[in-house]
């Protein structure tokens, strides 16, 4: 890509955009972070002119509109030229790689976000236990990880990819949503060897001090 | 990929492996289509020994085993060297197809499982409005699509893809289990089209002749 390349991530701090953030710092792209409060839809209204579905993340990459978090992770990678995070489909691991980046959102985020939703912000609603039904799901959900990394340190191909950013996501925002206990010793290890990380502090470092600037509270605590 | 190259694709008729089905008849790849009843979890048990998760698809390709729909259905086309049904990094729609592909089931899919979970499913629960909220849930997000095919005949490179395909099936899902009233005539135009393609056409007899040979009833109706 060029040397001014500097696409604009719109974002809520601690959100699923931390994907997008995350993979920019491991693969050296110089993102504009635009921090927003959460939820933007209300709280920024005019958000919505940017991204009518008013979700986040968004990524706004000439004229390119993202906004699907696991997308947004490998397509930095794939355009920053940091091949080392993508596996390639002449690789052993292509299929598993193309499966965990799908899983992590669809299989292993969704059901969490329902469960914040019923069991925590419309707790007054009288749905609490079907929230508590699908953290139990996401629970039950996360075999195919604690699977794939009962002999492994990453997920695939021996090495740290995005599809370690996009299930690793999902894995923290468990231990921030109060579902950690659903993650087994092998998955709180996995979690911690990725916290570990520069590119993992660097990128709750720069959400937290641009939101910090823009006066906005973290999105999830 | 070598000329005796079948994969075993585990589905239910109608479920979203016909993402995988369908994307298997566009590109040429023979299956080895392993039609279950639904839910495997419950009518078929020893499925979960060849799949843990329980869910469906499952596609099995030499030691590869994938269970996202939309990861199977983008592999199936890169593996079988159906080159047009993917939108490589250096075309212009590179992202958009990216995003859509995941969109297809993080955003418009699972909220539409939710739906059918509490208020069909598991009727008798309480939680009948809860899913109410996330078919309404699911009417909103629509728009990305809507907006996308506003003037465009599919939605990414002026061609037939598998972002079609992803996108293409949480649409049919709609129609399929009472959601239909949530697609504009644009995107109900867009169904039709997709629906009279003939690899859509072999790909819901393939799955109807294989359920009906192993004397099962189909998944979603």
């Amino acid at each position: 890509m060029a040397a001014d390349w500097r696409p604009t991530l719109y974002t809520c701090q601690g959100s699923r955009g931390l994907r997008a953030t995350w993979a920019a710092c491991e693969a050296g792209v110089d993102l504009d972070l635009q921090m927003l409060p959460f939820p933007p839809r209300f709280l920024k209204p005019d958000y919505l002119e940017i991204n009518p579905l008013g979700t986040i993340p968004m990524l706004v990459d000439g004229d390119n509109r993202m906004t699907e978090s696991c997308a947004i992770a490998h397509y930095l990678a794939v355009k920053s030229g940091a091949s080392e995070l993508v596996v390639k489909p002449d690789e052993q691991d292509y299929a598993a790689y193309l499966d965990f980046t799908y899983h992590a959102d669809a299989t292993i985020t969704f059901p969490q976000t329902v469960y914040l939703r019923f069991a925590k912000f419309e707790k007054d609603k009288g749905f609490e236990e079907a929230g508590h039904a699908y953290a139990k799901w996401f629970g039950k959900r996360l075999i195919k990880v604690e699977q794939r990394l009962e002999s492994r340190e990453f997920l695939c191909a021996d090495r740290f990819t995005v599809a370690d950013i996009c299930v690793g996501y999902a894995l923290y925002l468990a231990t921030n949503i109060g579902l950690g206990e659903y993650l087994d010793p092998r998955l709180v290890q996995y979690l911690a060897t990725l916290k570990n990380r520069s590119g993992f502090k660097q990128a709750i470092a720069l959400e937290k001090s641009f939101s910090k600037e823009a006066g906005i509270k973290p999105a999830i605590r």
